[in-house]
């Protein structure tokens, strides 16, 4: 795990979210994609080496959907940037993490991901991700 | 703000959790720290540019006993590095946003740190810190 990569934060409109962060920033998100598979639109904001993923659900069966009707606008999960994501799942599956996919899957932003199980990680949903070259 | 400087998990024991987050990094926490006058306990992992500190809380009265009460282990916050707390904090107020705190405080790790209200950021806690020179 070499960096955060990005903070992903799951929020009911994206266009509302986008411009309380670019206000943030101070810049406007660098770019927007739909992930179908996931039932998600998403935007990124670049702050330095790191990111921050808005994630706004596309229909009320995705996991942001349901994320956002029990918990509400939050912190969804953390990401973080590894060289080699398959090394990086065998590493922690001896280490006795649980792995939430057997095999990576395409993610946003051109990246190959994985998730952790957050009952074995304090709560927290971590994200493994690897720049697709 | 020029980076992530690290996100804040809230957890319910430093020790039991220092132990999962070095199997998670592959290395100890290069620092541990108490910060009596917001009645916690931290501990630091150094992930490249970012940081990820541990709170465990001190005292039941303590905003992290509070936090860990009301929605259990997980994330707390998300914390910017910014080069001048001062100006940063006068431009966000300038953007509407709400500072919880109206002058800087001393944080762990050397920093100064003041706070955005989260009804105002989609639900994030968000800290801008600064480091004292």
């Amino acid at each position: 795990m070499r960096k955060i990569e990005h903070i992903g934060i799951a929020v009911k409109s994206l266009e509302t979210s986008n411009l309380l962060f670019e206000k943030l920033f101070g810049n406007p998100p660098y770019k927007e994609e739909e992930v179908a598979s996931e039932g998600v639109k998403t935007s990124f904001f670049l702050n330095g080496p790191n990111k921050i993923e808005l994630l706004e659900a596309t229909n009320p069966e995705s996991p942001i959907a349901k994320f956002l009707e029990k918990k509400g606008e939050g912190i969804h999960h953390i990401a973080f940037d590894v060289e080699d994501i398959l090394s990086e799942m065998e590493r922690l599956k001896n280490e006795g993490f649980t792995i939430l996919n057997e095999t990576p899957k395409k993610g946003a932003d051109n990246k190959l991901v994985a998730f952790l199980h957050p009952k074995g990680t304090n709560g927290v949903l971590i994200e493994l991700c690897q720049e697709i070259r």
